[in-house]
């Protein structure tokens, strides 16, 4: 049994493992401010273009959100997001935990809009009501969807006319920015947001996300709201050692390529046999649709989500990381030949 | 310079690097929910000699307090703590951001007694006043020193009498049971607490706490709170790859074992020389008492705290852990006994 | 200008305004423990007929609705609401601020349905996900309908088989069970629900929320609650006086009968000058839709909210109370007629 | 039996039910966007003699702390209290419940020093611990004293110099201002602190409080936080009503010191007795230390609390107010006279 199921099954990418055993009897200082660490946030400055931002680490996504979100707004702030954005639905809570509220949109394939936001703007006007004052947005998004560059651009003019903050979450931001669609770059995205993430968890690290903080205003007294939300790793220095090891030679980019290189294979494979899609997912997530009695049969052999039932059959998701073996991409796409045939 | 300010200035121990990378490539599902999650839990349930105790994982002891302590309490319920206490003092309010009061009690020698929380529980008597719910003790403290069991025996009762919930911090459990002066097993932990930690983080894992909860109805939904404070690690078998090998042939207590002989021969080595202490700590935390100009002259080879000025001098800290080496030990005793000559 | 804005445009009714100064130079205790709330909360019990049922009097709805949701629930629950509740738009985020998720639903003319719960129910089904645990409606609802005793029973049918909480927003409570339409008894409430309250502001108090807890276990040191949350008022008296004399003769039903009663006016005198109306609101809000002109016309005299644009004209809402004079009425509808013909 | 216990026993000043009465029909705004809340903001800037100042009303104290304090914070500032402060023990943990922890100090007399301030400063010095940035002190204290101008403006100095918020609980203001041994003004306060609230609960209204803010950054979006902490009330011209009856024609100073002859003539009294008190406290509380005997003797005719057991005696506590009547004063004297005798 093969999965498809995510992006997190397997350890992480060699090179990470034998970056850990060789720093492993080092003495540091604890809690993010050991050599690595320092050398980490100065590479990614240096990838990004900027000397000017804040990097801080994480261990997850949902604590890298939840601490960034609850830092950068006042009590009587809101969020407005996709309904289908992370926060809003698979992080039990957490935003709402810290006593903000989430103004979920429609949106379009999983993304906000300009218009969207202005939506939610008309929609609150006086104190009886939230005030919105962050947009969030994930690149590539939960339905495998990205941002083109005048998209966010869009966004970006609007919030900052608005007076907005806008933070992405970059949980699968390594595929966004390898897809044969992508025309963002990391200062492009430091240029555009006040804050986002770089998933490392998702794309080869054993875990980690390193929030990058462009407006200066926002980084203020930030590592209290790390350690208050428990974020703050004692041992630091292994996400200090894993984000060096992913930024210092391209590795990050290397791994993320992968995972989409996999992700075409997929994705041609299914098309050549005659299947549509539930969106236009150029990234590492694809969701085709598929007759149930072939879904049935595919998962005799491998694993991977049913997403949702559609008229024309059932979504499923699949996943290709860093890790996903290109044999076992092959035998799918075998198997799914062999059983509509 | 040789570090004695913590016990996690180093990576972990070589045998748990080595489960990691040898489980790298095999794929599980996330979030706790893989075989070697499920294999650790079953070995701590047999070392603690309790099958009907539910053990979750955590990346970091604020993180597994902070979830544990939100969970077990009502808005209104607050919790007892001496004013030393880890929760009062070094996680940046992290309790009181989920809404909960800590009443701080001085205790004594870092230790609270009956007579403490009767003290608490007396000047709380209505509904104008936060409800004390909850007892929250470490062991060992942060000043080194231990519970006997006779005086968790009589907390326990107290606790049981008023109603009251007992949890461990017990981020250096394993130095404390492992001190010459322990008389507490891990069975007698479970049976006397409603919850405690196993704390991995400062005794040879990468990071890692295993929170043991043997009071079921504390149990309920408690996965939801894990995910909704930021700590259901997406990789979750990291967290029970190390507590299985810290845990399937005794590595564990070997550690701790280690870390309280190098701090026994700090110990002896400074008495020796004819120093004091500022509290009786038989863990692998010690406070010498040293006169200003030697902790001066030691501080050029030796990194550790200054705890607090007392009358007699300087009170230090110094920390041992599992990756101790004897000759630094043995170096500093040297060096300590040459400066007083 | 007379306003039909909202029904808290006045002061009190002039036997409430009576009351308080009768009882003005008497001594009592304070936070709610005096003689007038325990008699109120005794008439209030006969009045529903149960007496094994708790009664919490607030200064305002906000309050009530915060305490009381933030008390019942554990961190990681949530709450079901149509989107159009109150708590869900008009309270500034509120709930979310104690640390709680709404699960915004559409629902029909205002009113939840046992379908939209299932719905809301079908998509939490792991700790990913916050967990449905209270269902919130409003009687009448934000919208001026009502539920009928067969629609509540279904919903409450429904939550009880599912381990969900129910409670009910009685802002115009009183409306509503005055209503021609209605069939429900404030004995029904106590039956059906879990916990309601009764709306004294806006039906002629010159404030004052008495909610009502049949769910002995709900109650469970509730008055913490509602001194944490501020709501503790320390001249109690002032609610217990005024729900004596709103409950003591009927007062508050013939309050709440005028009101409508001048609703039911407007509204046939709209009706008969050939408009139609946003939902069929029997209550002591109506949403007449009228041409452009007419509003502004009206607006010239009459003061009330334009509520949304529809494709057939301007839909406003009207709203009487207690104190709405009948002359006043009288005089939009002839307004109305004169500036229709 | 006429009680001591506290200034909140009786309803409101005649004056002030009378303008509710003559307000009654009016038909207003909602929320505190009259004009009686219009004009009494007026007047009071007016008594201060600051027109750029912002006032808010709210019904109840804690109400005003919690959302002044919650407004002013970030996550992980922190507060500065003497240990005795009303928000640290007599508000049910409800600014912890809005995730802030309170830094509990001993000061003097119930009075905080910038010697405390500077203490509590010192023992948090980074991100591992919260970050002390507003200074909570109450005038008159929780035991009756009060601050000079010379130690309020030593504390304001203090604050400024390290970048506090400086705020004034004014539960008792009335009574400290009228205080024969005060020396601060309205205008003092305004200058020396932030914020701080003028007190009518206990001070003749039926209930509200005023609170001041002088810092404007302070100001930015508050009406939100009063909406979402439940305090925005409907009919917000009530709390107008009355502060404007208070101040436009010196009533409410006229109150205070009606309760300070109260308590002057109770505490000189006691003095020519014999017996000592607790405190010093010149304002509407008193805290005289009397023999067991006596305080179970007086306790047939009069209500009061026992506050401590001291060594010479019981210390009770007296609190006279507006409503005091001399007569009863002077029966409580004769009575002690005779049973001291």
């Amino acid at each position: 049994m093969y999965s498809f199921k995510c992006d997190y099954s397997e350890g992480a990418h060699p090179q990470i493992l034998k970056a850990l055993e060789a720093s492993n009897f080092i003495q540091t200082e604890g809690y993010g401010e050991d050599p690595y660490c320092q050398e980490a946030r100065q590479v990614i400055q240096k990838v990004i273009g900027r000397d000017d931002i804040a990097i801080h680490f994480f261990v997850g996504g949902t604590q890298a959100n939840t601490t960034a979100l609850s830092a950068f707004l006042r009590p009587h702030e809101a969020i407005i997001s996709v309904d289908s954005g992370h926060i809003c639905v698979h992080e039990t809570g957490a935003i709402e935990s810290t006593g903000h509220k989430i103004i979920p949109m429609a949106g379009k394939d999983g993304k906000l809009r300009p218009e969207d936001i202005q939506t939610a703007l008309a929609s609150h006007t006086d104190e009886h009501m939230v005030k919105p004052k962050l947009v969030y947005i994930s690149n590539s998004t939960e339905v495998g969807t990205l941002y083109k560059k005048s998209e966010l651009e869009a966004i970006s003019t609007y919030c900052r006319d608005q007076g907005l903050i806008l933070y992405i979450d970059g949980a699968r931001l390594g595929s966004a920015l390898m897809s044969s669609e992508n025309d963002l770059t990391l200062n492009d995205l430091a240029q555009l947001t006040d804050a986002f993430y770089i998933g490392g968890t998702k794309n080869g690290a054993l875990f980690g996300e390193a929030l990058v903080i462009s407006q200066e205003s926002l980084n203020e007294d930030f590592r209290y709201h790390i350690k208050q939300k428990g974020g703050l790793l004692a041992k630091g220095r292994l996400l200090g050692i894993q984000y060096l090891e992913l930024f210092k030679n391209n590795l990050f980019f290397d791994l993320a390529k992968h995972a989409n290189t996999m992700s075409d294979l997929l994705r041609q494979g299914i098309e050549k046999a005659g299947y549509s899609f539930l969106t236009e997912a150029p990234t590492n997530q694809i969701f085709p649709i598929l007759p149930l009695e072939l879904v049935e049969a595919l998962e005799k052999d491998f694993a991977f989500y049913r997403w949702c039932q559609t008229e024309e059959g059932v979504a499923i998701r699949l996943i290709t990381s860093w890790a996903t073996k290109e044999e076992e991409v092959q035998r799918f796409i075998q198997k799914l030949n062999q059983l509509s045939s």
